[in-house]
């Protein structure tokens, strides 16, 4: 909901001024709205265009040289008003008529209308243009009734670079208005907005639904669904709008549309580039050569979670028109000279297989590299079972993200050493291969020190022959020793290392008792737990050097918590005689 | 929440693959990331960047030309791994070393500096910079443990244009740093989010409460607050960065600052700009000249409602750097050639006081007038009283906007008519004046309307003579018919022309019959109410022409439910006779 404001009357006109404050090289404020900063270059025709607020970047954000000349700035979700639209198309007028264009509302088509009439009547030359392009607000034998969605951006690119060029106003309309006619969108909606100062939404979506082209302010559309996944929610976009080509495209193979996927407010940059990877494929499968494509936020509903599809089919004429330049607030294009495509000698071979022979190993060993396969095995199911628990542990002072990147992590591993098993590996290969998949696939701090402590239980078992515990162990106290040295923490500091420190402390003093290794690792794994557990009791730190340790509300820190874990599911491995 | 998405645990891989897919100008995939599309110039620094997916634009979106050479891309909220960083740098690096840059949390500290140690065993020359600008992470004391959030731009800024220089490593590298050193943010939130497929929120903020400084992980940041006002709010900002300004920087007066006041993913364009208005004008009373501003989204955390303030103090060498053009997918600066300014003779005197000598008026008409006031004050407290219900009406069917549209045009009216009438103005210039206020601030369709209906009738009235019940009759039906021909609506379209023709025809049949003026207003608005109730009964229209239209759920239309009420508050006016 839209929450920062202050008087709710004065929203949209404070909103205006921050734009204008923050864009005064793109912009400067007349009454009514607001025109170009740029000297007007006498001839040229005036586009000028507008709506209601609640939109942006539509449509102050795209005023600016190729595109419009001038924005008339309603009141939130309401037209301006005629005079408002008169103030900025005589404003934007540099003697070469004005093209008024703008979504197809009633309130704007009679403002516009009006404005229209006004300016007639004091002699300047005008065209009006509603855009309509929502397919969902009526049938294609209605298509002059729809409304204007973000196909208002293509129709403006055209018009802004048909102007640019120095073409009369008949021409500037009249290829407007083919983008117009061969502009379509879409859209779906997972939420509403509440309009500042509002006690309540204005429209919403019940939860875990969709809502087929409901409309930017609410309006009805075509129907609900459960919320699909983003692959299904792009095959549900493009089918809608290859069902219906305009007038005039025949077919889509080789046929070339510029491509907008616009979020409305709240769906964000990731899921809307998830989304477009399906798109995108499914218009190559169709055989439509997509120009300059745009996925971002263009016609928004303040935060209302929704997205939609424009395809613009282009022309010959048309296409230069969406590729020429243009420079505004919210829209630049063609910055800079075109940078030279990378060369041939450039690319680099993708990843070139890191996989080399692997060293000799005995058979002592590559039992040994069984039991550590097996024990992956373990760690593996123990992090699954546990991964909303240490998310939501991590969450308390962290990030969140631990049982995520340990799932990430450990599977990597597992799958790296059943690699390695296969292919002969012994005992520190299949922990070395283990260890760089770990910290490779799980990323974040976690995954590093993974990589570490298996990296260096490796280094201790070797290639040949049978590990015994004291290497066993030798390699945990090294584990130890380095992940205090990577993470620069300390016992104390309620992290992993007040459960390894332990670990590793109760492995060297069983082992040097003469202690089997399974009797042994169980006697640590009961000091990693306690270890772990009194992690929940400690204070929390003073000052606020290091955030995610500072916060302690009675639960144990992820990382002991986990390295707790899986020390006793692999205890659970070492006591299987199953294995080996 | 993040909504669409297929295999959360393939999120952040397809996300990416979507953006490239989108943005083949700017950047090619390489393992572990994106690099500029564009070929390597030799011997340039690369400027590698990176981080967790979820903040887009950073880290993909900002390479490019003048910005980033390369992105390592993580998973949801997690480092890239060390050999991501590697992988990237490698595919970047052109010769000249490799600055390797990030925000300052202990994952990507890690995995960059294994990178950094890997790359510098290969023989590439690398420096290591985290990001530490945010206030809220460790006081001034400990300003290298801070976070890194929206100051990572201006960093990255000042190292991606001083790389285009062709300025060496440790040059580019010294600028890096003492941009990072002059650096500051601030940021507040007012909800968390929920990463892709998980359950419940990875963190949240309570309803109508704002978290000061929370990190954009979630971590724990300076404590809470209510929920401020827009103005509020950039106070806090500004005044929490200009309390602690960096050494070196003494005072404000005369400052130059880089200034980003970024979004974090719900608060929306226009709410930043309410923001931004603000910080604009403290910076101003501060002396602090703010150079090339950013309002925006430059570090999100999926849909998290927050909002970042940063200032970086530039300097003679830095101020080049943070203006200079750059060319990536999500920042794109000094496009196109520079507009010239607009001439003083272009800048027209903003909107010419259009107040003109009034028409001439008697006694007689200048008492009509009054009441014309008083009327148009009940029509103000009766729209004032039911503002929220029209707009709830108006939800059912429309954008929602009726009762705020409503109120503003009724406010203006009344303003405009009380101005008229203490300037001796008859009752056709006190109507037309107040005709021409409401059209103008209520936008929207019904501000048009009711601009017509206030026009027609003023016209009927005159400016001299006390005006018969015949006279303010024939206005009526004028209005009827003129909302008619703008709406182009018809009795049963469900609009207020359902009720202002009944009104119209029940007040000329009544002052037909000779009934007083009061009488006969009585029994037309009786006969508007009736009429409006109607409309809640009328069956959806099918098809999806005129979409406002068509979805009835027992509720009046708003246009006629608002006429109905204001023929009911101004017939109390008549029979009032206090008024005359």
């Amino acid at each position: 909901m839209t929450q920062l404001f202050n008087d709710p009357a004065a929203f949209a006109d404070e909103a205006l001024e921050g734009f204008v404050a923050a864009h005064r090289r793109w912009v400067r404020p007349v009454p009514g709205g607001v025109v170009r900063a740029a000297a007007r270059v006498p001839g040229q025709v005036a586009v000028v265009v507008g709506g209601g607020s609640g939109h942006y970047p539509a449509f102050s954000g795209l005023v600016g040289q190729g595109l419009a000349h001038g924005a008339a700035v309603g009141n939130v979700f309401a037209s301006p008003s005629a005079r408002q639209v008169r103030q900025v198309a005589k404003a934007a007028e540099a003697g070469g008529g004005v093209l008024l264009t703008f979504g197809n509302y009633a309130g704007d088509v009679l403002h516009f209308g009006q404005a229209a009439d006004q300016l007639r009547a004091e002699g300047v030359d005008v065209r009006v243009l509603p855009v309509t392009d929502d397919v969902s607000s009526a049938s294609p034998e209605e298509a002059h009734k729809r409304r204007g969605v973000a196909g208002d951006l293509a129709v403006f690119k055209v018009a802004g670079a048909a102007a640019e060029r120095g073409l009369p106003l008949d021409e500037v309309t009249r290829l407007a208005e083919l983008a117009n006619a061969r502009t379509r969108s879409f859209g779906v909606a997972l939420s509403g907005c509440t309009l500042p100062g509002a006690d309540e939404p204005l429209f919403t979506v019940d939860p875990g639904r969709l809502a087929l082209g409901l409309g930017i302010h609410g309006e009805p559309g075509m129907g609900e669904r459960d919320v699909p996944s983003a692959d299904e929610t792009a095959e549900l976009l493009v089918g809608t709008l290859l069902a219906e080509l305009p007038p005039g495209v025949d077919g889509t193979a080789g046929q070339r549309a510029a491509v907008i996927l616009n979020g409305l407010g709240a769906v964000k940059y990731e899921e809307l580039f998830v989304v477009y990877r399906r798109v995108a494929e499914l218009l190559g499968e169709a055989g439509v050569e997509i120009v300059d494509p745009e996925v971002g936020e263009l016609v928004t509903s303040f935060d209302m979670a929704g997205v939609s599809l424009t395809l613009c089919w282009l022309t010959d004429e048309l296409e230069p028109l969406w590729t020429a330049p243009a420079d505004a607030p919210a829209y630049r294009k063609g910055s800079v000279a075109a940078p030279a495509a990378a060369t041939p000698a450039d690319d680099e071979p993708a990843a070139a297989a890191e996989q080399d022979a692997l060293p000799a190993a005995d058979d002592d060993s590559r039992r040994a590299a069984r039991r550590v396969l097996a024990a992956l095995a373990a760690v593996r199911a123990t992090v699954d079972e546990h991964v909303d628990e240490l998310g939501r542990i991590d969450a308390v002072a962290g990030d969140g993200d631990h049982g995520i990147g340990m799932r990430r992590g450990s599977h990597a591993a597992h799958e790296a050493a059943a690699d390695a098993v296969a292919r002969g590996a012994g005992a520190a290969t299949t922990l070395d291969l283990a260890a760089a998949a770990w910290a490779d696939r799980a990323g974040g701090t976690s995954g590093a020190l993974w990589g570490v402590i298996l990296g260096s239980i490796g280094s201790a078992l070797g290639d040949t022959g049978r590990p015994t515990p004291e290497a066993v162990a030798s390699g945990v106290a090294g584990a130890a020793a380095g992940v205090q040295r990577l993470g620069k923490a300390e016992v104390g500091d309620k992290t992993m290392v007040d459960a390894l420190v332990p670990f590793a402390d109760a492995l060297g003093e069983a082992v040097a008792t003469g202690a089997p290794l399974a009797t042994a690792w169980d006697t640590a794994a009961s000091a990693a737990e306690a270890a772990a557990a009194a992690t929940a009791e400690l204070l929390p730190r003073m000052g606020r050097a290091r955030p995610h340790a500072e916060k302690s509300l009675g639960t144990p820190d992820a990382g002991a918590h986990s390295l707790a874990l899986i020390t006793r599911a692999v205890q659970r491995t070492l006591a299987d005689k199953e294995v080996d």
